[in-house]
């Protein structure tokens, strides 16, 4: 029997809405979610968790209260819990995440940006 | 302050043996590991947790005894828990390997693959 591998790019050609992260794998209690990003997201932090963000395509920034970090395809970083941040990308950029289930992508802030949760692709 | 990405190419530069997954970033209790492979990986299983294989470079096949899963850079697969596996790669192939921390890359089977845990780079 073959089995099928997830596919980053034929994933990503399935919807085009920005701030929505659609899952696409899970492991354990966590979710594999791809997003598309472009303009200004609002500050936020999780309290609970550790988040991972994985550059496929384009570059981005996230903005902390003390600094910042800019990541372009093939380069990672993890925000750690607790900490506020903001994303941020001039153009269209395309991302992984890894988070636990449930994890809201606004954390406790309701914003017009704030998304349903379990989308998947 | 700026604080510096995670980028996979230029910590693959850093090392060059097989089998031998490096960490390079932790979030909560799980841990990311580049590793590189090439040639005939040892069957056996993780009856503890999923664990999920993102392909950089190149291609592998995970084989499983009913089957098998070919994946090429870009694209990524999720092992089930309890599920016994064995990975082949023709040419060399890199690897982000995503699982909880103390997970051995050879389960519980010893054998010369096995290979040291919280190796970072």
């Amino acid at each position: 029997m073959n089995y099928s591998p997830l596919n980053f790019r034929e994933k990503l050609t399935q919807f085009s809405d920005h701030w929505s992260p659609k899952v696409i794998a899970e492991m354990n209690d966590y979710q594999f979610k791809l997003v598309k990003v472009q303009g200004d997201f609002v500050w936020h932090d999780h309290p609970d968790t550790d988040e991972v963000f994985i550059v496929l395509d384009g570059q981005m920034t996230i903005q902390f209260r003390d600094g910042a970090v800019e990541l372009s395809a093939g380069e990672m970083y993890v925000v750690p819990k607790g900490v506020e941040h903001k994303t941020w990308a001039r153009e269209e950029c395309h991302m992984l995440l890894v988070e636990p289930q449930g994890v809201v992508n606004t954390g406790d802030v309701v914003d017009p940006k704030t998304a349903q949760n379990d989308l998947w692709v």
